[in-house]
């Protein structure tokens, strides 16, 4: 079968080995597959990336060295079935699934497995207890979205947001972008967004959000905290506690990941402010305890998403609770992959490009 | 009447204004002050102190310029009660009070106000609506250690801690003394506890710890863990989670408040540990993110004490399920306050010593 290598920090059109279905797993066609941020830095930084995550005990580790064939954000259709696999899977089911392939062995993680290929390759071996039947007419490309919305979904569980909140989400890119869609799916709000990206904050907006910033021209911490307060109040009062005036509790979901912005939150913060790491900074970060000291901060870090937000994100956007086709920017096959990469790389011009690589 | 007063960088004892309760308040006689870590702080780095708390939005604000009368863990006896204050309150009472005055044009830190002064002065003004009355024969100066055991029992409140979880305390000083009794207090554990000082660790194995280790000859996170995880299990096996076997949940709090504690908490954490930062690290920190998402660390920062747990403490200690006598290990007049400080500097010397300014 054809597929797009990672070898050597290059994406190369090549022929990979046929793949043969074990108990309890299929083979599939893949349809669809997105583009995600954590692939230009493994395309980039792949050693450094695979270094970081065995010394934090994160789940993407493979020998950077060797070819990898990446994608984890896919829609399939089904074409043979292995013994084991319950009965009403069966072949020209199109379906999703979490990207990571169960075996005896322990688990691997499709797209950043040297063994098991992604999404960027005719086809690939899923795990038949995982799989998640794709209905209601809806396309392979927004089925494909479900994993990066999933991330969203997962961050907003783990905020324990409540409709009392005031949601601050800094940074709309796909993250970002995925937890402005899940906190609006729930009817949570209001929900303030900030990008320098022009293009980023029109998507934000087209996501739901209830308030763009754009952080050159206004503080998104003040908009937001503007947003928690009662009007009219003096917010330097030294008796406001006494009356026991304050404002709303608050959440802040960051969606950047880079040095500093955890530190700028934190600096930003309200009281009791409950802050949400969902960006992925590679590299060593610095803050001020001081700042979480006095204002109670709690920091919640996150990754990832269990089954249920999974299939519960594909219900969603299923059903059109959670609209997705205009994240998605650009569409690609197999050949179109090493451009897409670079294209990526300019916020302004995309925010998902879909493989297809059977087209 | 005499105060020792924190004067450019000395303390000093010198006399200070006599005080009129105004209305709601008293006029108390000190008759046990302990000293607390921030106090040692205080004296050496005000104007820094003062600044970072600014910065942050902490409450320890005042102009470190001019004069202070520090002390805020005490226990008074009531001289003379002001207009409008309950009537159950008459001179005689002995009690103890959450270090704050509130008036009318907001809340003064007692300890660390130029205006009002704190415990190491021979008279105090107190709010009365915040007053409670010592008893049982409870002495004064173990009722002054209220404050500093709220602190504790902040902090575990804030974990949300459950009988089901393995706890950690990194720092066996004042603060981590008091979670380990808080703990214990409570009936949570196994509680496990860490200290460089042989005294620390002692008096850690006083307050209850279930296992102390010395971080010089073994690995505080490698003990912990071994505590949570189920005997005979191989912690490397990919096969883990596929089984759903794992470690008890996991809490730590950081009590010691310097650079790098709390990114070596991160690194020798387990999956979704919760980090509770207790310890007042009072400069910039570094971290590394990607070990918080890796494992879903969550970090909560607390401050202070609720008035809710102030009471409690001082119940738990007056009815003998907080035994705290073994941890005062001086007793000072006025005059002795400034040696007191520098004792203080040596944790095998001393862990809290009591300011008594009327002997």
């Amino acid at each position: 079968m054809r597929a797009a290598f990672t070898r050597q920090g290059k994406i190369v059109v090549d022929t990979a080995e046929d793949l043969i279905p074990s108990s309890g797993e299929v083979l599939v066609k893949t349809l669809a597959c997105g583009i995600c941020g954590s692939d230009l830095h493994a395309l980039r930084h792949g050693h450094e990336m695979v270094k970081s995550q065995k010394e934090t005990g994160g789940p993407l580790v493979y020998d950077a060295g060797k070819d990898l064939i990446m994608g984890h954000e896919f829609c399939a259709e089904i074409l043979e079935v292995g013994t084991g696999v319950p009965k009403h899977l069966a072949s020209g089911d199109i379906v999703c699934s979490m990207p990571v392939l169960v075996r005896a062995d322990g688990i691997h993680t499709i797209g950043y497995s040297n063994e098991f290929p992604g999404g960027y390759a005719e086809h690939m071996l899923l795990s038949s207890q995982l799989l998640l039947p794709v209905g209601n007419g809806l396309s392979a490309a927004e089925a494909a979205l479900t994993e990066p919305m999933a991330v969203g979904r997962h961050a907003v569980e783990k905020s324990s947001v409540t409709g009392d909140d005031v949601c601050l989400v800094v940074g709309c890119g796909p993250v970002g972008l995925a937890v402005i869609a899940a906190l609006k799916q729930k009817g949570f709000g209001p929900v303030l967004a900030a990008d320098f990206s022009p293009r980023r904050r029109e998507l934000a907006e087209l996501m739901g959000a209830d308030e763009i910033i754009d952080p050159a021209t206004e503080s998104p911490y003040e908009s937001w905290q503007d947003a928690a307060w009662p009007e009219g109040v003096d917010r330097n009062d030294p008796t406001l506690r006494l009356r026991q005036v304050g404002p709303k509790p608050g959440v802040v979901f960051e969606c950047v990941g880079v040095p500093g912005v955890i530190d700028q939150i934190m600096h930003g913060a309200m009281r009791d402010t409950r802050v949400v790491v969902v960006g992925v900074c590679m590299e060593q970060d610095s803050f001020r305890p001081l700042t979480g000291i006095g204002k109670e901060i709690n920091i919640q870090f996150v990754l990832g998403y269990t089954q249920d937000e999974f299939a519960d994100t594909l219900r969603g956007i299923s059903e059109g609770e959670l609209v997705v086709d205009q994240l998605i920017t650009g569409r690609v096959g197999l050949d179109g992959v090493a451009q897409a990469f670079d294209d990526l790389n300019d916020p302004e011009a995309h925010a998902k490009i879909v493989v297809e690589p059977w087209k």
